[in-house]
């Protein structure tokens, strides 16, 4: 079923609940990195491109706007054909470019050192692991089946110039593997923050900016809280999500 | 100054002023592996052996005395001169032995494969970085000047039996250098635990449980909040250092 999301940001998003819809984290990730006046973003893996069109219009509300360009590559067909229809439908094409391909493939068709910031929103669970979803879509989506996480990180380095960044989001207890890869391929991380479903719980998600070639030194972000103890959400998702906590507005409504 | 603190558990421990007293990190270290029974403990780089002293408290308190065996390694002769006499005044000379002797000379000293649990809390500074402390005792104490991150974790590694745990305490900003090290040695991170000043800030330390041969899967746990917003201590804290918030006591007070 295609259905049509506002984003309170001014933007809205279609998704086919068919195959997957975005999530927070998506949204976490899309307001993780600093944006700079003239970046060139990649968003491997971009699904039905929530991540482009939530950061754009940060990047807008930050004055960056027009010049930001992004670039959301994406390997199943109708997300990525979806995406391009959202984009078409916001009066993004000049900003926001879809590209249908597999991310094994993408330094061939970008060539090279050619992103400032890359973002990856991959697969959490390895093959082999986990819960497999029953349809092939939302397994790809999940699962390390069409791409690992050596193929993303590989790949986001490849595609970045020196210096440029790095933002991904995952599951904390893959962060040996993913902090040893990311050292692998030069790209040294430099912030992190842990995504803590309520202030005394573990955490169920993590943030990493890494830097290509940067010199070896981590921040550590305070924790990030999703819930209150009344399971109403915290001041800084309401933030992020550019909510206003009085008048009740949801994301999530149909448009 | 030879100072003796009550340790709140029954031991008291000896610390020379001049050189360097133990803090918060040492206790924290001390209660975040799991004890088993039967434990042979290495504690690299024990300086006045609050580490054994407050381990094996725990491991009392836990019904695992006798049979915990802790041995404290330390370079520096005066250090461990008096831990082994706070050792002695405690009456536990038949289950903590100190040695004198160098970190990079610990496999040779004691044999491959020998302990079932390696404990450390290592200088935090990479040397040439860092404030220098003016004399050489708290210099080697904190700063990498006489053993590196891979000194201990090469030394951790050589002297677990298979399944056995490393545990250290350290400074976030070498998290993703931590754990690419501990992977190199066969030393799998399988918890870890960010400590926060308070709820709201940056963390201060990790404390981080790696075992030998051990499958990749990390458990992060839920942050360690050392003060309430009115600079009190947290219960947590206050539970982990065994004092009664009721009656106010001082671990660290004169004896």
């Amino acid at each position: 079923m295609l259905r049509t999301d506002d984003l309170m940001n001014g933007y809205h998003i279609l998704q086919d609940t068919d195959f997957f819809c975005f999530g927070i984290d998506a949204v976490l990730l899309s307001h993780y990195p600093a944006l700079k006046a003239g970046d060139r973003v990649m968003d491997l893996g971009t699904g039905f491109a929530p991540i482009p069109l939530i950061m754009h219009a940060e990047a807008r509300r930050q004055g960056l706007v027009p010049g930001f360009k992004i670039t959301g590559l994406e390997l199943q067909e109708r997300p990525a054909e979806i995406a391009a229809r959202s984009v078409a439908e916001n009066h993004l094409s000049d900003e926001i470019e879809i590209v249908r391909g597999d991310i094994r493939e993408a330094e061939e068709l970008f060539g090279p050192a050619s992103f400032s910031l890359v973002t990856c929103n991959p697969p959490y669970m390895p093959a082999g692991d986990g819960i497999k979803s029953a349809d092939e879509a939302r397994a790809i989506a999940r699962t390390e089946i069409r791409c690992t996480l050596e193929d993303v990180i590989r790949t986001a380095s490849a595609l970045l110039k020196m210096r440029g960044r790095f933002a991904m989001i995952h599951r904390p207890f893959r962060l040996p593997e993913i902090m040893a890869c990311l050292t692998k391929y030069h790209l040294e991380p430099k912030r992190m923050r842990m995504v803590h479903p309520a202030a005394d719980t573990e955490p169920s998600m993590v943030l990493i900016e890494s830097v290509k070639g940067g010199r070896p030194r981590l921040a550590v972000d305070p924790p990030l809280i999703v819930y209150n103890k009344d399971r109403t959400y915290t001041e800084e998702i309401y933030k992020i999500y550019g909510w206003n906590p009085v008048s009740g507005g949801d994301s999530h409504r149909q448009s």
